[in-house]
């Protein structure tokens, strides 16, 4: 799953056209314009989530079971935390796969199991509450890979760490996401203990290959069909506060696509199986200047507007009901605030913070993940390499099709002349959206008002998340939303905010918890 | 030191002018016409090393104590390959650079002791024969970096392999340079005991760290520069016959420049301090496509034209003396066997061999030894990485210094905008030149004719070794050469031939250390 931090924009509402023409020269010698799409706020409406009643109901019975038993409960994060489980590599995969379905067991599930897919095993369970709604539980036991040599501490260990935030859980799945998972898990575990059930069935569907684009993601979904079909909607347990306490509800994530680019020897020139001595580059093509050419070409030279034929052509631009979202969350962003946590000095090609949250939120991306070729350790080496490879990742607003934005790829690559470039999908899929006016959204709305904190609603994430499954092919709303913070997904130092400071509005564990049991009550009743 | 494989050219001995226009885009929108320099072959004369009196000499019994004592210096051989000694990574340096004094001091040489340098020490040692002429022997001991895993055999095992060449020596430092080095001192071995001295004094001044570049031999010939001046010439042993036994001999390197290219976030736009995720690009600049646009715009789309203003300016036509060696050299290659050799299918850019000869003794390089940004493991990783590195070099003919081609780099980058790209100097120095008519030279191919086997003489070699040093800041003729065969220098399963199969034009350990003898008697008395 994926964070964007924050960006939420500052107190200017109304957006002038900054058109920025960009005299963009290509390698056949015409110049074009090329034009990244810019969108204007057409509306000064703002949409005030305070508006939407507060959820009524108390269970402090479950509160104080939750209060009682909060040191097992972090304990339980801990040990999810310390079981390593990173699919790119294969890491614990299994192990973890079935600390989650024994975890179901242990909390009531009469049914929790481990489906086997063409990839890594997902888990399905199922908790029948005799409940009038049944709601489904999308989660990933999957982590990141990481790189321990940047962390403070051991990426794996668990520890609790001294923070400006307060006690954190620092480790690699503290908030991405195994952290607000078993948090709700410990929620479930409470309500039963207390209530003997659950306010609605539930349907747990989790997965181990979601950092790898969730490849069998629907062959799991496939076995469930029927069942899933009846459910009311899909939740997500996720960290919404940011540093200052402020939630965000998010109605939609972008697609992806995520491919290798790859350059190697052969009859269009360069060494074929073996690197050679780098000074016979004088008369031996090379595979890593190919590569490198390749990939200039599909971007402007700030590599920030994409070049490629068509990319841009079916870019949506925002619908009128997004506008009072996006001018609330413009109303309620701390620029310099939002910059330090993102670690940046600056707004891409220096725009103005709303026109980069316009992009965030209604352009597709090119973005180089990872790129290698040749000697890549300490000193030098003097080679010129027979293979050249680079991961790229293109984020799709809904409209943009997964497919079709590959094809557009390699038409451009063999346009210019990079016939020679292979192209290897390692995953893909569309956008998913789900509406204000669900249930589900409403309802975790109504929670977060009873605790004076009406949220921020953004229309999506620039990230991406498999939901389309649900919200495209079951037809079923979607949320992921919870109190909580964290930061680090994807990066080092990974945290989660146990027990927050003094004043701090963020959320602990407690907190975060009990929230959850809000949700699902709020749901129950809606 | 720098291998080229063979490129000895076919029988085509006139080149037509084939002026290769490239209309070539720039970023600003104006494009320009960008020409690597073409170069003609202006005469048809041809240079016949066999006209050069064959060395009338013989020495018997030394000849007689190598045969007897062979097992005993390929163990020699062996025992310094299986000594990792790779400057890049610190690895073993001091225990070569103390294996080697110890060598010259067993072998008899009254001076030999290590010379500390700010980088890894170097060796100087020095025989006094009482002779009348004093020749440098340059070595040196480091050796290049390794990926085992793309070995046959474990690179410093020191293997014996069957292969179809016969017997080999199968290590890293086989023939780049541990092999043929450590052949002259089993030549000299052999020359002491049997005739109590050798026929010239000799200076030993080996660096270890010839590999990266040579940042500190300067420092070390300051030091002796006194008695180097009063030498007359340098030496250094090299396995200079091809897979058919032809023996080229090679009067001088080009010079080189390495460096790192960076582009890391700051006030310009990108993280700063650590990577983000990959999502984040929509509103984040990226360090890595900076990187790839800065490369990019320096070499036309296929990568083999340099765009960089100025680059080609001071590039030397061949002089006329070079042709007859050129022709020859034309006149004696196998094209078919010389890209087999190499790995490749086609020429760069297509070029005729022709063609791709001249670009290889006359024009500059710009290559791209290693890249890396962001994930490079198995599987994938969404982020925006914050750094991404490149390591770069640039082949330069004589006439091209050094520094200013580094200047013309920066110039480059910053005219078209990249002035956030960092380069890191790495290593730099000038090419190197000796002329045929030098007393060394002609008594190298003096012992050449001796065994039937004329040199193909070649204007230089396309990679770079820092014998301007004795070239040009000594004034020394300085050659490299000897017979004997080898392959892999700085890839994997880099071979020395120690016993050639029957019928092959080869020479096998034993006749490499007699022609060392038999060179070493024939300075002495030219």
């Amino acid at each position: 799953m994926i964070y964007s931090k924050w960006l939420m924009l500052a107190a200017c509402l109304l957006l002038t056209a900054c058109e920025q023409n960009k005299e963009i020269a290509v390698t056949d010698g015409t110049s074009k314009q090329v034009q990244r799409p810019r969108f204007e706020i057409t509306s000064d409406e703002v949409f005030d989530a305070g508006s939407i009643p507060a959820y009524a109901g108390s269970h402090d019975e479950i509160y104080a079971d939750i209060d009682r038993n909060l040191e097992q409960h972090l304990a339980n994060l801990q040990r999810w935390v310390r079981q390593p489980s990173i699919s790119a590599q294969n890491n614990g995969i299994t192990e973890m796969a079935d600390m989650l379905r024994d975890d179901l067991l242990a909390i009531g599930f009469a049914e929790a199991e481990l489906v086997p897919t063409d990839g890594h095993p997902g888990v399905f369970a199922y908790y029948d509450a005799g409940a009038e709604k049944t709601l489904v539980v999308y989660m990933m036991y999957d982590v990141q890979p990481v790189n321990p040599e940047d962390w403070r501490v051991p990426p794996f260990a668990g520890d609790l760490v001294e923070t400006d935030l307060g006690t954190v859980l620092m480790a690699r799945g503290a908030t991405n996401q195994k952290g607000p998972e078993r948090a709700l898990l410990n929620a479930l575990e409470s309500t039963i203990s207390v209530t003997g059930t659950l306010p609605v069935n539930l349907i747990i569907l989790a997965e181990g290959e979601e950092e790898l684009g969730s490849p069998h993601f629907p062959q799991m979904v496939d076995q469930y069909k029927d069942r899933l079909l009846a459910a009311d909607g899909v939740f997500f347990p996720f960290n919404s506060q940011n540093r200052s306490g402020d939630i965000r509800m998010i109605l939609g994530v972008k697609g992806i696509i995520y491919m290798e680019l790859e350059a190697r020897g052969g009859a269009h020139g360069g060494p074929v199986d073996h690197e050679v001595h780098g000074s016979l580059k004088a008369y031996i093509d090379s595979p890593v200047w190919r590569l490198v050419q390749a990939l200039a070409s599909m971007t402007t030279p700030d590599g920030n507007t994409i070049l490629i034929d068509g990319y841009y052509d079916k870019v949506q631009p925002p619908p009128e009901k997004d506008m009072p979202l996006i001018n609330t969350m413009l109303a309620s962003t701390n620029e310099a605030k939002a910059m330090q946590a993102l670690g940046i000095e600056r707004w891409v090609d220096g725009e103005t913070m709303q026109e980069a949250q316009m992009d965030y939120l209604y352009n597709p991306t090119l973005n180089i993940n990872g790129i290698w070729a040749g000697y890549t350790g300490d000193g030098s080496k003097t080679i010129l390499p027979h293979i050249a490879t680079a991961q790229v990742d293109s984020r799709l607003p809904p409209g943009l099709d997964p497919d079709e934005m590959m094809g557009l790829i390699r038409t451009h690559l063999d346009k210019h002349g990079f016939s020679d470039i292979i192209i290897r999908p390692m995953s893909g899929y569309p956008a998913s959206q789900t509406t204000l006016d669900s249930k589900l959204v409403q309802a975790a709305i109504s929670v977060f008002n009873k605790y004076g904190s009406p949220p921020s609603v953004e229309p999506r994430l620039a990230g991406s998340a498999p939901f389309y499954v649900f919200t495209d092919i079951l037809q079923l709303p979607m949320v992921f939303t919870g109190i909580g913070h964290g930061s680090g997904a994807h990066a080092p130092n990974e945290i989660m905010v146990i027990y927050p400071k003094d004043g701090s509005e963020i959320a602990g564990l407690a907190k975060i918890e009990k929230g959850y049991v809000d949700i699902l009550h709020a749901l129950a009743s809606q």
